[in-house]
């Protein structure tokens, strides 16, 4: 096929088109490789399908994946690879906006299974295993958290303890606390599963490792000692098989361990790269940021088909006739309809820009890179996009099928799909929460080395900066901020500063709040700041994003369409500094005057977008066939609307009486 | 059966039993029955059944529930009713902490169906179809929502043509938008419907009006003109058969004419009680504000119950340990777990409370008082509480399924279903954002009343109000409001002047606004102050619900619960203006410093009630048989949690880090 295939199936205008070029970026290519290969496939599952029908078709999808070729983009050249972990990403995420059950069983698969082998094995794990998991003919499992230990993973039970006569490792489960939990592709598929555990040799445990270990054999029965359940349905992702592992004193060779970072020799002795325990920790898991920020990608890429379904249906949808007039009016047109829509539209736009300014980071690095700075401010940047992108994904999907009246609600307008299967996103491959006290972690950790690397002058200048900081709140930063420029809300230069005054003022603020805590109440004064703490990441996440909005319009090439996306980045930081109003005015940095004023700016931008909605969701490139929601198709027909059992609202609309009530 | 049964099943301390009466209301012995009859009834559904399983599920469910008795209590007595629609209200509401697919199809058969024959129909229809339709012998549908036309009922455009010489009325879909859409029992098992139709006689429309028409055979065939089709698979509530139903030419008895406000006799001849035909209308839709108040309680009831399991797994799932120490700690003893869980259960509190009083209102009002002053408070009321409680289940529901993590993603543990179902509640029943403006729109009359009704001096002074309510913002109200009491942020009379005031003056400001307006741009101007109208309505309900809560402390007899009670009241109360503490900033009602306290007492009054959390829940009532999710059951182990693959949050918590850091 050509790309000839592509461009009307887009339905794109010239101007979708290049939005379109320009949230692709660098990565075009392969995204439009993927449009054609599956562009044409019905990608959405029937909803009267069984669980195990469900499980069966996307089996079938991953070895069409396979069949692709466009699988493989993230491994090593030397086994079939481009060493473009980018590109599969963007490979992820296209298959993202139809079906989520597929991008999480490839990038269980893939993605964690083949990708550990391949960043935490050596050589011979790769010449015995990676070709054979690329290929698909070893179906793996991730096996890291446990009933008991989610997010505490430093903490798992697991343990997998060397037998030296026997140069064995012994995998043992001590407890249903230690049990391997909601682990993709075991309940079904998997053969083999990089299991995390405790390793523990000579009688000391040398923390966390990974370990290969087959749960089933060439007949699909689990292996000797390893019990196999199934976490049954779900919420949503039930194309996905996930399942419970325990492990009876399952023996492996000591060259099941992935021994990259940690190894033990034939004796027992264990030898490292890394000295410090914790760094070797963290080293050995910061090489699977690659799947963290898959999920982002996977949360954004549901957003806007749900955008896309739910403006082009307030586009044709009509309801309530305005006085006098016969024609009844487009949902669109009413200014809560916009206000629904819209900002989370222009956040959308935000976010995705965002997402490939932090794949080209993660290209850009090189693994292994440990607990650089450079590693840790990638790490932090997936953590918090991550967090910020897939609760993004969550209340804008539910605002798009509230938006959709009872239509929203049916299985064939794919609402409910894409809602059920994008929710477990705020909460696994890391939960957002958790998630956030990482970026804050970090962001405190790099306040404290510029702190550290301050002169005796510089120290001095710190020790009266909490004075300087609270007056500031009074007096320069406050006038500075309220000081608009000529552009008014909308001089870019204004939001930015206000975006990132913000983020170092909160950061600054927290960092005197810890600071206050011994040891003996770390946890007490921790606790008493977690809503700080959380907000201190929210805040710097939401500059970054800022940030990788106005770099892209700088890349456009199209005049015109810079200009549409500078109104698209005007409704994104208005509307982000609206919802965060009350702490600009409670810091100051906000008059009365100009808070209210926001929201007039907000409206008014919300109108001023309405006529380019179209464009805009077009723009996100999405191929019609996954768009086949038949109550946004219906010419003519309105589909949708919500059962109602009087008055309500039809004549605040179609009747002057709101204008005579006050008159 | 005794109570007996009851207590221990409820786990209920003393002072949960407490809370439980006090919630129950007036309404304790009948909920007490439903909790007798069912309580030991697992209602969820199997989630790996078909739709068709589903459905046949529910049918029979619907029989036990006619078996019980208790579904006939909304009746007249003289078909072995009870006259008591507040206690067939309740009970509905007891079925919905479990099975919201029984309480839709319950209040679609014998709420609406039965319903709107006793309320719009007259001694023939009720001697010749309730006895039936009671027994559910005689299943049926309320055919108002159309393909084209949900909110907009009075545009709808099915027709009902009288034929004089036939003395029949001819019942007709025009065209796909008049096809009546998302009807429940229509798909399965309905025999006859309640067909709402623009009533057409002599050539003249006399406006929607009502008529029963058979549209399937006792062999369960569509009857003669009648095309069935089924809406197929929702995003939840899959045990209600929703359908489609087209008339063709289909011809009824003159009788078939719910005629209690406006009959046609045999010559053709219109009449009816009620001159004015719009209010004849709002009459005729105005008896089926029961329906509304009945979703409010379901929506209220699987809150409940989503609440209820969040905050005992909270309090058995344990992650982290503090600095030194080896105890992980209970999720709800970190700040941001109580945040996401606690003001959400006090919320609830207060907005059962007004359920509550609004039941006890509906029961007070004489069916067909038409557009009374009376009347339409209780509409408002129930139309505005209807759009607050469904937004707060559907986001209280969602945050309950995050704070249980991976956990709360299964099936197993309930939330999925709780979340499903009660999620299309904000839209049906009348969509929030237009049921908002129903209750703007009577405020906005109300308004205008009072000012009509202003003598000479009165006008005078109203036209003085303008500027006076801007320089109060400046002055008066300003200083009053910030002028705190003994109590401080904690005064219940200095919270409740916050919320009257800003109705009143959110109120007064949108009255300004529109009146602004003359016929030409009535539609121009209501868009453009949209936003102010919904935020108009929302303020006005939060402050109903608020006033609901301090009587219920009034009632309360047992003091230590009251004390409880004022906790929890303060946690709503803080919590409602910290959200919208920007607008009382705006606004000068709070001060900066005021506000920022707004944020530390709502943290405070978290720690404080925390260990309250699981009494506190107990006092909802919920039969233990309908919590069984094995998450929050199983003693020792901690289930759940989410995969993470890094450091994410562990550190910040479990070691000094954070305090290092600024040290």
């Amino acid at each position: 096929m050509t790309t000839h295939d592509v461009v009307p199936d887009l339905a794109a205008t010239t101007q979708a088109t290049q939005l379109r070029h320009l949230l692709d970026g660098r990565w075009a290519g392969v995204r439009d490789e993927a449009r054609r290969r599956f562009g044409h496939t019905d990608l959405h599952p029937d909803p009267a399908l069984t669980i195990e029908q469900r499980r069966e078709r996307i089996t079938a999808l991953m070895h069409e994946l396979a069949a692709s070729g466009l699988h493989r983009l993230g491994f090593m050249s030397e086994y079939g690879g481009a060493d473009d972990i980018g590109g599969s990403i963007n490979v992820l995420q296209m298959v993202g906006h139809a079906e989520l059950s597929l991008l999480v069983k490839a990038g269980v698969h893939w993605g964690l299974f083949g990708g550990a082998i391949q960043a935490l094995g050596t050589t011979h794990h790769h010449e015995r295993y990676l070709r054979a998991a690329i290929a698909l003919d070893l179906p793996g499992c991730f096996a890291m958290t446990e009933t008991g230990h989610g997010s505490n993973v430093q903490r798992l039970g697991t343990t997998a303890t060397y037998d030296a006569a026997a140069e064995q490792f012994i995998v043992h489960t001590p407890d249903v606390a230690a049990r391997k939990d909601y682990i993709g592709n075991a309940a079904r598929d998997g053969r083999m599963a990089v299991v995390f555990a405790q390793l523990i040799t000579g009688g000391r445990n040398h923390g966390v490792h990974a370990l290969l270990v087959p749960i089933r054999d060439d007949a699909g029965q689990p292996c000797q000692g390893v019990q196999i359940s199934d976490c049954g349905h779900k919420a949503g992702l039930n194309g996905v098989d996930n399942g419970r592992l325990s492990f009876d004193q399952v023996r492996v060779p000591r060259e099941a361990l992935l021994n990259r970072y940690g190894d033990v020799a034939a004796d027992g002795t264990y030898t490292s790269s890394i000295e410090n325990a914790n760094r070797r920790f963290f080293t050995m898991l910061g090489t699977l940021v690659a799947g963290r920020i898959a999920v982002a990608g996977g949360a954004g890429a549901a957003t806007q088909t749900a955008l896309t379904i739910a403006v082009r249906y307030a586009l044709t949808r009509r309801q309530f006739s305005a006085t006098g007039g016969s024609d009844e009016i487009p949902l669109l047109d009413y200014l809560a309809h916009q206000r629904k829509l819209l900002p989370a539209l222009a956040t959308s736009y935000a976010l995705q820009f965002a997402q490939q300014e932090l794949v080209g980071m993660l290209e850009s690095m090189h693994a292994g890179d440990g607990d650089t700075p450079a590693r840790r401010r990638l790490e932090s940047r997936a953590a918090g996009l991550k967090a910020v992108a897939t609760w993004h994904a969550t209340s804008t999907i539910q605002t798009c099928r509230e938006a959709c009246g009872g239509a929203g609600y049916l299985a064939e307008n794919l609402l409910p799909q894409l809602k059920a299967d994008s929710d477990v996103f705020t909460t696994f491959e890391g939960d957002n929460t958790v998630l956030l006290q990482l970026v804050a972690k970090n962001l405190l950790t790099d306040h404290r080395d510029r702190i550290r690397n301050l002169d005796a002058r510089g120290m001095v200048r710190f020790a009266a900066r909490t004075a300087a900081d609270i007056a500031a709140e009074w007096a320069g930063t406050r006038a500075a901020m309220q000081r608009l420029r000529p552009g008014g809300l909308r001089d870019r230069g204004w939001q930015r500063a206000l975006f990132a005054d913000r983020d170092e003022h909160v950061l600054a603020g927290l960092a005197r709040r810890l600071r206050r805590a011994d040891e003996v109440d770390a946890f007490v004064t921790f606790n008493a700041a977690q809503d700080h703490v959380l907000r201190a990441a929210r805040v710097h996440v939401d500059r970054l994003v800022l940030e990788a909005f106005v770099a892209a319009i700088d890349r456009c090439p199209d005049p015109d369409t810079a200009l549409l996306l500078e109104d698209v980045c005007d409704l994104y930081a208005l509307s982000n500094i609206e919802a965060d109003r009350a702490w600009f005015l409670e810091h100051g940095r906000l008059s009365r005057g100009q808070a209210k004023a926001v929201t007039q700016a907000v409206n008014a931008l919300c109108g001023q977008l309405r006529p380019h909605a179209a464009t805009l969701v077009d723009g996100f490139g999405i191929p019609e066939r996954w768009l086949a929601a038949p109550m946004a198709q219906a010419a003519g027909v309105t589909h949708g609307g919500t059962a109602d059992r009087d008055r309500a609202g039809g004549p605040a609309v179609s009747s002057p009486r709101p204008t005579a009530v006050a008159s």
